[in-house]
């Protein structure tokens, strides 16, 4: 089907309502969308599937701006495909609680798939989708009934380009044949230092090609619409690869400083719109105008999506009768619920079980909990054997056309590689696709490597689980390089992420069962990779409350409270019975596992852990910053660690139950005139809203 | 020169060494030392030049073995070439305080370059040393002195080349054109989780192709040593490329289950052992062996090396008669000192100066600082413009032959891309070098992408400074995607890291000063993109402590301290005239731009600026994270930003006067009858030693 007049009313309609949009904002990049407006609505009009009415259908076609900087262009083509984004929110961009921010947000916007802006995210973000559909695919379709068989479009620029996360994203999807994904590469050769030949010179296409990648390249993206299209088509043929097309564009095409980085972003200069509204066939004196059969287009795109959506419901019923179990568990997983009885399954330990790492006790709920949740989609950055991540009967997922073992889409088990950035990125956009469970294992300290989408887990609210093994110097003699220490403040200063450090296996089991069950939070499971004991005074229940006293002392007896997690746990079990017995001091051992979670109980029950009038010492062996919050003196490692025999380690730094003794014994002495609030008494609420 | 006997009992004699030292200390990798032997030993024997006697002579090849976790493969060379690493210290492998920690640091062993084990970093390191090699060479070579002419080998393995990190440094190195640099890759197939077959199929050679690299592949590098010697003299003719060769080896090269993920790591068996050392020739019964000719070997190419560096230090004498200037200053770079009167230089500010924002006060520090410290070697990640990290009269640090502007590689401004991490990482190798001082700029929300690398600065012990813009909400309308909130408390709380937060331009210059001077510490300057005033009360001295008393008031009338930083500081001497004129209270304001420095400062100075008695209220508008380290109360943001004008962001979070003097008067009003001590006086010392 050829290209009318109307399209191109349409191209320039895209093109100005990002225009008057950034010019009323007096903010935001109009450089991008004019580039790629064409490209944007050949996609919106002709490729993909969509149900405006319904942005959550489970079948749509995915669409990812991963140079979210150019979110106008997509706030254009929201509104113009009859999505809840009203004109009136194009002329809110980027103002305070807007439905149209800075950059893109699910959360902000119907049919904003990810957050982006961050560049390379939504890259990554957009591989996650298409293992998703894949694993989904391989999982419930059946002859006759392609319940899932939608696309995933991606258009990214030359920052992306350049960012490890997409770098390590894309040689994960030319390894898995996601030829269900098709990624637009912006290639304007701008960026905000000028000219790309003053940094990247690389030539993308032929690194795609080494990664597996099928490549295509559009020489005119500003005008060949045709060719773009036609482009698609071919790509939608290709049964083994993802697909990458490279498009020459011109940056803020139609302005006077067009294809420079003057264009990027900044001010427009008000003659220099006029001209271009003139060019275009438009009014220079009016705004946000959506000429008449720009919108009959669009709307009749919409009536297509909503019709192809009944269709599927159609289907879908029709698939439920005749696969009654799949189908009934797939409608439960759209509506985001959980199999009935999760907490049932939970491993729960007592004192007399055998001691163990909390590495393991994750491996052990894990296992139990995806015999029952089979939306669990396992996974390590190479470090399976280590992270006790893939429990015995897993299936690895794999392409099934490269024969590996036993391997297909169907398999629950993703090998990452040593990849931890992109892990995080692309598991924010399993979870984001729905109906999945990412979780996703690694060192601690390397964590740290995909901060920037562990971040982003917690702004988009996607149930993803991090599982980080090695959580200190206990991992021993692989070195400072490999001990976290600043690590646990960082993830605990992020909103809206559980950071997790049980001390046992019940705290294990308590930390999955909530992270499962919270629907719009990621969390963190920072765990052992030394033996610890299982403890007598832990349970599920006490531990899905954050934190609780699990030894306590008569009313009023009470000297100090030492308060601790994971690994140091047991040392101040140890260091009250030496105190007791040796110095005649009282202890109460408090366990606080999850902050957040912590935070979350009621003052009382809050005060009641961390009583006025009782000095408490906090004993974590990683840096002491942020333990202020909960405890009047620390003991922890504000310094590198050490290679060596972690029980070496751990006595260099005095974590042995003397070391504690020792503090605690100054700490006792120091307040005995001066008795001092609890920690969490406080003045004001000191948390915003999230 | 063919390979002799000797050779081949040199290559096993190192293999053993390996062997023998992971036994010993029954941890550590044998794979990856098996099958690198070969290579290693050609590199000391015939390729490298160094003086194992004077480890740091400026001249000297650099190795870097990014595949850290090989490191008993570096010891066992650096032992036979006759650096300070003895046969005890091989014993002493992996165990506490030895030279031979679980990875590669150079504060520990003498002849490691850079700390590697975090996988990609050292790759990224190798592109920094490149780059430093061919600045140096730019500004100092004369016809007839190569003063600085040395070449970076690095060796890296599977892990290294799925990381990103290393794929964005890989790229920028293509784009540098970086000849001096040859890169080793260890293709043996392996990983943790088994087969590269698993995850990581691409075509790597062709990868690097595609970013500019030339490569070249060696079938067999087991055994084939003529081939690679073959290879790395063709690379070192080529004369406009960073050099790639791929070397198919065999991991854990003579064991049973040689080529296996079974011999990456982990237990070695004895009786495997046994039958290796039988076939290599050697007595099975015996360990940590050297023999005689192989010893002579070493020893003759340490000879060589004592030589050339004897016949550079007359170069460079004769050099510096004849280029006085220049020599003298090159003398006084490698000796680590600083110009004189650097002091001198730094911008001041007083009250009646204009407002502008730290990114641009920070703009200032560094214009003055370059013209007088030509060891300054600017950068960003393609913000430039915003991070005004450009003095006026730079010139691009560009290969010569892609005529970019008066771009060269002498220019002392490097733009690295959208490339955080690489950058971070590249920077690390830039100050390894030695002689020049690295900045580097992006957005403060987007060192989370460099932490990685950021953390090895600090472990490091390298002065590198990173300059990190737009810190906070008050970036606006770019929203929550680029507005950091926890990014304050996961580097504060990084140990041997100055993170500054300065409010004016006076402490702006305070941090540059003690960022240069500091020569075993980085730093990282978070700055405002709003304009903020000039204060009255601070100057460059004050701020030098760290923190300090900006407002005092008279003896006992203190009702309450505020205590802030940055953007937030002027908030609160505006918030302490309304609480005197409107509330009749009394307040302190104090300004405290690094925690770190601060925190060295003596007991009595620490209690003076925070003292006993008054309650203390924090104000800083990101995560009040680690603040009651300072404060009994806090005001922050403990949620996620918003996209809006930035005055807006700030209204709706309540950071306006009156938002600060509700929670003071709260502050005060709770305190009244149980005077807090100071939150700066402990019972003990927290910090240990680093």
């Amino acid at each position: 089907m050829s290209y009318t007049e109307t399209d191109k009313r349409a191209i320039n309609t895209i093109r100005l309502l990002a225009i008057d949009a950034i010019t009323r904002s007096n903010s935001g990049h109009a450089g991008a969308p004019m580039g790629l407006a064409p490209l944007a609505h050949i996609l919106f009009t002709r490729i993909t599937n969509f149900n405006p009415r319904e942005p959550k259908w489970i079948n749509r076609d995915r669409f990812v701006l991963s140079n979210g900087h150019a979110c106008m262009l997509q706030y254009a083509l929201l509104h113009l495909s009859g999505y809840d984004v009203s004109m009136e929110d194009l002329k809110r961009f980027r103002s305070l609680d807007s439905k149209t921010p800075g950059h893109p947000e699910p959360h902000a916007t119907p049919g904003v798939e990810v957050t982006t802006g961050p560049l390379g995210q939504g890259f990554a973000n957009a591989i996650g989708l298409a293992v998703a559909e894949k694993h989904l695919a391989a999982e419930f379709n059946q002859p006759g009934f392609d319940i899932i068989d939608n696309h995933v479009y991606c258009i990214f620029g030359d920052g992306c380009a350049m960012e490890g996360v997409a770098s390590e994203a894309a040689s994960a999807a030319g390894h898995l044949r996601l030829n269900n994904l098709i990624a637009f590469y912006d290639n304007n050769k701008i960026t905000i230092d000028g000219s790309t030949s003053c940094a990247f010179t690389e030539d993308v296409a032929k690194r795609f090609q080494a990664y597996g990648w099928h490549t295509e390249v559009i020489e005119d993206a500003d005008h060949d619409l045709q060719e773009i299209e036609a482009a698609i088509r071919r790509a939608h043929k290709v049964t083994d690869k993802p697909c990458l097309i490279s498009l020459k564009t011109t940056i803020g095409f139609g302005f006077k400083r067009q294809g420079t980085g003057g264009v990027h972003s900044g001010p427009l200069a008000v003659d220099d719109i006029k001209a271009l509204k003139i060019t275009a066939g438009f009014d220079p004196e009016q705004t946000f105008v959506v000429p008449e059969d720009v919108e009959e287009l669009y709307q009749k795109r919409a009536q297509e999506g909503i019709q192809k959506h009944k269709q599927w419901d159609d289907l879908l019923a029709q698939y439920s009768q005749k696969h009654t179990s799949a189908g009934s568990d797939l409608y439960r997983r759209i509506a985001g619920l959980l199999p009935e009885g999760l907490q049932k399954v939970l491993p729960t330990y007592s004192s007399i079980d055998k001691a163990i790492a909390t590495r393991q006790t994750s491996g052990n709920v894990l296992n139990a909990l995806q015999a029952v949740l089979p939306e669990l989609l396992g996974g390590s950055a190479d470090l399976t054997p280590s992270n006790n991540t893939r429990w015995p009967s897993a299936i690895d997922f794999q392409p099934p056309s490269i024969h590996l073992g036993d391997g297909n889409f169907g398999g629950r088990y993703i090998h990452y590689g040593v990849r931890e950035h992109a892990m995080a990125a692309m598991m924010n956009g399993v979870a984001a696709y729905g109906t999945l469970i990412p979780t996703g294992g690694t060192f601690f300290n390397f964590t740290s490597y995909a901060s920037g989408a562990i971040r982003l887990s917690a702004l988009s609210r996607v149930r993803v689980i991090y599982i980080a093994t090695h959580d200190s110097i206990g991992l021993g003699e692989d070195g400072p390089t490999h001990q976290p220490v600043e690590t646990l403040a960082h993830f605990r200063a992020v909103p809206n992420l559980m950071v997790w450090r049980p001390a046992d296996g019940n705290e294990t089991s308590a930390a999955y069962y909530l992270a499962i069950t919270s629907m719009e939070t990621p969390s963190m499971m920072v765990l052992s990779r030394q033996n610890l004991p299982q403890l007598g005074n832990s349970t599920v229940e006490k531990a899905m409350r954050g934190g609780y006293v699990a030894a306590d002392v008569e009313d009023g007896k009470a000297r100090i409270t030492l308060v601790s997690t994971g690994s140091e746990f047991c040392l101040c079990i140890d260091a009250a019975l030496i105190l007791r017995n040796e110095h005649g001091i009282q202890a109460r051992v408090v366990s606080l596992p999850c902050w957040d979670v912590f935070d979350r109980q009621d003052k009382e029950y809050r005060m009641g852990v961390l009583p006025d009038g009782i000095p408490c010492l906090s004993v974590e062996v990683l840096s002491t910053y942020g333990w202020e919050r909960y405890s009047h003196e620390q003991f922890g490692l504000n310094r590198f660690g050490a290679s060596g025999a972690y029980k070496d380690v751990y006595k260099k730094f005095e974590f042995i139950p003397e070391g504690v003794v020792k503090r605690a014994l100054a700490t006792v002495e120091y307040y005995k005139d001066w008795p001092p609030r609890s920690p969490v008494s406080r003045a004001f609420q000191q948390w915003n809203e999230t």
